[in-house]
């Protein structure tokens, strides 16, 4: 009772994560950023880049290679991801919340120090410039959300040493919230292209309307929950376990009045 | 008296420009980066992009356009000054000085809203997406230099109505110094590849130790002042004019411990 007294009594903060698909259609991000504009109260924005960098990163002669799946950042191509996510979408969305009446500013985990990382250790695999998320320094965030600012952050973090790295864009997002949930009612929306966690991925509509860890296990043992969703709901957990208060997983749709077409995840 | 005393209470702010011909060496951008984080007090970096946007639009097949020789910014030469001065340069800057103990967060006009410019007016020349400053909003600037943080500005600003704009990198620095000159006691430093204001193009040595409105006329009447440095000064005077306490014009040597060889610029 008192815990829950005591959670009441921090001030609300919105955590949106927003996935390239979102990003590579002009009228969905305007879209987005009119309803993320108007949410109230404390709000931070991650952003992911999608295939912007690799379409850039083709025209400049930069070629992404891969090990099973999974990208591997070379300088080059951490240079690409500098430029098309710290600087083309990152400065772009910013100002466009800025004519919205949004006092948005534009961040990588370098800028104020925010988000120090460790070069990923090499193991059978070197990811190359990938950097794992060590701390988040909610110090500079706090004087931002205070003096009501919007933090949008780009998926780049660095390690101190004065080398930047690649991050999930996910990963920073959940790994922000946790950051800030000592202080804020920390709600973390993950907006991609479904309207929610699927019971069956041939049915768009079959949005499973709220997952705990009690149905979760359900979940898992009915092999419901699809091998791509899997990681996505690990990380959730381990969020709610830091304190993040609630997450929504949905597409845009979610941010809009009325709507309880998405699915949310407690403890 | 009481202006002067007034003048010394206010806390000193360091500006400091650099220019294209630092930002392409990269021993010469560190030695200043190190030189530059160990600068007393509140301080603010404002740097150009150099001929690296040049070379990157090249290999992205955009060509500059120019009219006498001043270049035309389409929307994708404006892209790739986004990537390159928003992204590459800036928050591989930012990066350096994290590692220096110096907590830098790199921000474009558009982020926290702090330089607000408007599209400059077609005459018989349409210079494109190029901004001429209308007001820089000091309180986001206040906030960030009072929690020790040091701004670093690439040379874009924005319009209020999600646009963003070129703007030339001397503006934004002596812009910024006048915007923050009514609360700090505001010396502004020009970096660039000579040492100081030359009374002899020829020689690298003849520095003008200190020009004020008295012999700026004289030297204006000896034709001593080059071509390329009138509009600097001229500019120089604008900004003492607005309370910039001082101007001083160099190569990154003045800020070395002990050296006086550079051009200091006073009402």
């Amino acid at each position: 009772m008192g815990l829950i007294a005591n959670e009441k009594m921090k001030p609300k903060l919105t955590v949106v994560k927003i996935g390239g698909n979102i990003i590579e259609s002009p009228s969905d991000l305007e879209q987005f950023l009119d309803l993320f504009s108007m949410i109230e109260g404390h709000k931070i924005l991650v952003h992911g880049g999608g295939k912007r960098a690799t379409e850039i990163g083709e025209r400049l002669g930069v070629r992404s290679e891969y090990h099973q799946g999974r990208r591997i950042t070379d300088s080059d191509s951490l240079d690409v991801a500098i430029m098309v996510y710290g600087g083309l979408v990152n400065k772009k969305i910013t100002a466009r919340l800025q004519s919205k009446n949004c006092n948005a500013l534009g961040l990588s985990g370098a800028d104020g120090g925010v988000i120090l990382a460790n070069k990923r250790p090499v193991t059978e695999v070197d990811f190359g410039l990938v950097g794992d998320i060590e701390q988040v320094r909610a110090e500079v965030l706090h004087t931002l959300l205070y003096n009501k600012i919007v933090p949008v952050f780009c998926a780049l973090t660095h390690d101190r040493s004065g080398q930047l790295l690649n991050t999930n864009a996910d990963t920073i997002a959940s790994e922000v919230a946790i950051g800030l949930s000592t202080s804020f009612d920390t709600h973390l929306y993950y907006c991609f292209e479904k309207k929610g966690v699927l019971a069956n991925l041939e049915n768009e509509e079959s949005v499973i309307p709220h997952i705990d860890k009690l149905n979760y296990h359900e979940l898992l043992e009915k092999k419901v929950i699809s091998d791509g969703m899997l990681p996505k709901l690990h990380n959730c957990f381990y969020a709610l376990e830091q304190q993040v208060s609630r997450i929504y997983i949905g597409n845009l749709t979610m941010f809009e009045q009325g709507t309880n077409l998405y699915t949310s995840i407690t403890l």
